[in-house]
């Protein structure tokens, strides 16, 4: 028995766009002789297709795409994820299913227990759980399909759920499990992956296939890494990361596990590709070809650059230089010397005069007050508002360019460097931006040595550093993981070594600008828990605030 | 036998808070010689706490109250909602639960069943479904203790869950029903919660207590309107709406059922008393003191000036009246009236100088490419530095003035009209802002009659009108409604008699500009759908767009 899995970049909502995708599959897998092709979790409306999924008139669409799937299942079975109605009227209205389609027919439809409900997932918001599980008989095989999560809770020590679908159906002896996933990337999540399929395959001793998406949907980032595993635990092979894909495998082989093959790329490699691929998607989706942004001469907006560059080419990126009074000559120098490195468009404004402007206008109210942040965010509001005026003139998107330590902090001026329609590292803490930046150099130097090696600052008055009002960021970062990633409290991260003023100064500082954040763009999502959809607080609240 | 009710005012994590206000309420309800005191659903730490829920810490604090509300109830039974720990391994962490405290002592928790997973809320993501159902027996009688939606699911057509608690318990007896509450605010809610408990008490012949929250969480509003219901199905009592309030009740006498009195308030003046608590609690739960915002002489700001008012008194608000070369003379005639009429501080600053800085900045940019939406929002943004700088300067919050409407169809500009800390009139259609004003006017002339009755125009270019790019907003209000609230496609709205090239660029438009509505401020909730944390769509969504 052949099988096809094609790991697919598909778009929330764009029916025609993923049924023409899957067709291009189906003929493909049917011209090498497959007996059977598969495809992701949701595929038909692409994951996560949120609150579309309350309009009857969203589900119509999906079961379109089932149709034209099921009309060309003639000689190959279709494996394929959807949203179905749930037939009774108790509980939720839908289920996050898998289809089994043949010879025009739907064999089987098997529903999804485990529902996510975490994080950036909601999906007890819209489905319900299943509670029936069978085997799909197919060619003298029987297969155990399952919907992403559903593996997911095989030995855990504290399970999220009380079911274990592939225990309930093991008795039914499966010859082969399919898992149809959308399972997006987070730094660490390729290895999560690998171990979750190995316990499931070592511990029924049976072979998978695990289809995954590939692409971003706005924040949510695919990887792709779709696995095809042996009995044994190896992994007969991994499918490219954030690269679309499309292979056929023979089940005899995979059982034998006549071979092993695993993708490699590191740490801050799979950080790079998942933004580029976050920032590519994002345009891409939304029909634009163009971003810009403020290159100030520091490393954030540097990175920024070049991740924009590498995912739109040098014809994609438009930069402002707009330095200020407070602004150093190295800091113009570098920033032009990026530009001219990327070789893209990049023009001069000095903020100044219209900075003064509103200083003039404002005078009869300020009247003699002192200089204070007051000031300093008008000058990163005047540059966000350039920014802007060229997006809307040009029809360019304006990047976000804050990092995840200072968003933490709040060290942003909202409307001002938080504006941009995407926030492209603001889950990279500000010790991975310097190792991105010295990845990006590894072979040339793409970011000038001296904004990497120079010490930040905002340059919003006279010798600023971020030092200044910021413990090092090591020590900062350290602190911000252990509170955002961990969620551990202040008395178990004092415990840890740090000092009881710092952190509770930190936690503060976390807790009083969700205002901010909960204004800021959509984030790229490389981490277990970036700021945004996954992230969920109360502006009000009144803890450790 | 005699049970107090106390519609408290909580703090999300403000332990010490939320804590104070019940050893109050217990010293009065004692002082009234009641058998049991009742708080709200999760009254330990405010409601919703979201992500809080996922740090131990947070937990811990809520388990302390528990403490020492127990140390208090010495000859007084407590009834008290708090987060749990779920002692098995398997499920979700916590409970959503009702502790029974008597005599410092533990003597029943009752878990909550139907997890709200829907709208803005996100139960399952936090907590375990309960399965075990017990009444209490307390001095002779036996308590059916139920947390908020646990009585929601009575002969439902289309429930969302599938168990009923109290079908549960229904066969050990119980003599009445208390519900510890969360319920949160939108304009014809009262009615579906007088609805629901008449079906419940109706239904098992026995009494019922609600117990509501009352106050603003930063969107979501508690409206209080605690009720106590006798078995013949009239509302015995009703507590106040938008307040605080105490109230201890003769079991008996309810059973009877010898009083019947409920609250009576129309729709706008729900409306009207919710939004103004909205602001008074976001401003002293954050610990602010004072507005400001941008009077433009049109509709949407002067109603939110009158609201801000309202809230924080005059001495709590102040206005900026920026008028450019496109603004009107009677605007800004208009904008100053409303302020001396509401006696509050206001500024004027003409906009026309810093626009210039700006358009003589980007010339050798822009070149001679002609006046577009870019200068318009220029405009607008000039605007929104301004209120920022007074916020900034002064330590006041600016309040966003956009109606749902206009944020329905992205009529706004981000970053400039968009700008605030809280969206005031974001949940209220452009038709009810008009019924709003008038309702404020009914007494005396606050707003200008002029602001009421002239065209809506947004005065960023010469002789603008809204009704240049937009329908009628009778129309467009109807048409909003189907979609975002009522949830239906385009074949079901044109099918209603509609222009069908009319509804189809509408619904583009809402779906374009989701990337507007995902960085505006949080908006205060009347309605059943409005925007933020309660509507979630995906930015890059090809769906209707």
């Amino acid at each position: 028995m052949k099988i096809s899995i094609a790991q697919i970049n598909y778009h929330i909502g764009n029916f025609e766009g993923n049924l023409n995708k899957m067709l291009e599959a189906v003929k493909k897998a049917k011209s090498e002789k497959a007996d059977i092709v598969c495809f992701g979790e949701l595929a038909t409306c692409g994951y996560p297709p949120r609150d579309f999924l309350e309009f009857s008139d969203f589900i119509k669409r999906c079961e379109d795409v089932i149709e034209s799937l099921k009309m060309v299942s003639n000689d190959i079975a279709i494996v394929v994820g959807s949203p179905t109605r749930n037939p009774v009227p108790e509980g939720k209205d839908l289920f996050n299913s898998a289809y089994f389609l043949f010879n025009q027919e739907v064999v089987h439809i098997q529903h999804k227990a485990l529902l996510p409900t975490y994080d950036i997932f909601d999906e007890y918001r819209y489905f319900e759980i299943a509670t029936d599980f069978k085997v799909v008989e197919f060619k003298g095989k029987k297969i155990a399909l399952t919907v992403c999560e559903d593996i997911w809770d095989v030995d855990n020590v504290n399970p999220l759920y009380t079911v274990c679908p592939l225990d309930e159906i093991q008795n039914q002896q499966p010859d082969f499990i399919i898992n149809v996933s959308a399972s997006p990337f987070s730094f660490n999540h390729s290895d999560s992956r690998k171990k979750i399929i190995r316990k499931n395959v070592l511990k029924y001793g049976i072979p998978m296939f695990y289809i995954n998406h590939v692409g971003a949907q706005t924040e949510v980032i695919f990887d792709g890494g779709s696995i095809v595993m042996s009995p044994n635990g190896h992994v007969y092979e991994e499918l490219k990361y954030f690269e679309e894909q499309q292979k056929c495998f023979e089940l005899d082989e995979v059982i034998k596990g006549t071979q092993s093959m695993e993708q490699s790329m590191s740490k801050t490699e799979k950080i790079h590709e998942a933004l580029v691929t976050g920032i590519k998607d994002y345009f891409g989706k939304l029909g634009f070809t163009k971003a810009i942004l403020g290159l100030s001469g520091g490393i954030d907006s540097a990175v920024t650059a070049v991740l924009a560059t590498r995912a739109l080419g040098k014809e994609g990126v438009r930069v402002l230089l707009m330095p200020s009074q407070f602004s150093s000559d190295h800091s113009v120098n570098d920033a032009r010397q990026l530009a001219e490195n990327l070789g893209i468009q990049y023009d001069i404004i000095a903020i100044k005069d219209i900075y003064e402007s509103y200083m003039k206008e404002l005078k009869p109210i300020f009247k003699d007050l002192p200089f204070n942040v007051t000031e300093e965010n008008i000058q990163a509001r005047v540059r966000g508002m350039l920014n802007m005026a060229l997006s809307n003139k040009f029809g360019n998107i304006v990047l976000n360019t804050s990092n995840k330590s200072e968003m933490a902090v709040g060290y942003g001026t909202l409307y001002g460097d938080l504006c941009g329609g995407l926030s492209v590292i603001g889950d990279v803490y500000k010790m991975e931006v310097y190792e991105l930046a010295r990845f990006m150099n590894k072979d040339e130097e793409v970011i000038p040595w001296n904004t990497i090696e120079k010490p930040p600052s905002a340059e919003l008055r006279p010798n600023q550093k971020d030092s200044d009002s910021l413990p090092d960021y090591d020590v900062l970062d350290q602190i911000l993981y252990q509170y955002i990633e961990l969620r551990k409290g202040p008395a178990e991260i004092i415990a840890g070594g740090y000092d009881e003023k710092l952190v509770k100064r930190i936690l503060r500082l976390i807790n009083i600008n969700e205002f901010k954040r909960y204004q800021t763009a959509p984030v790229l999502r490389v981490s277990i828990k970036a700021f945004g959809m996954g992230r969920r607080m109360p502006i009000v609240g009144k803890y450790l605030s």
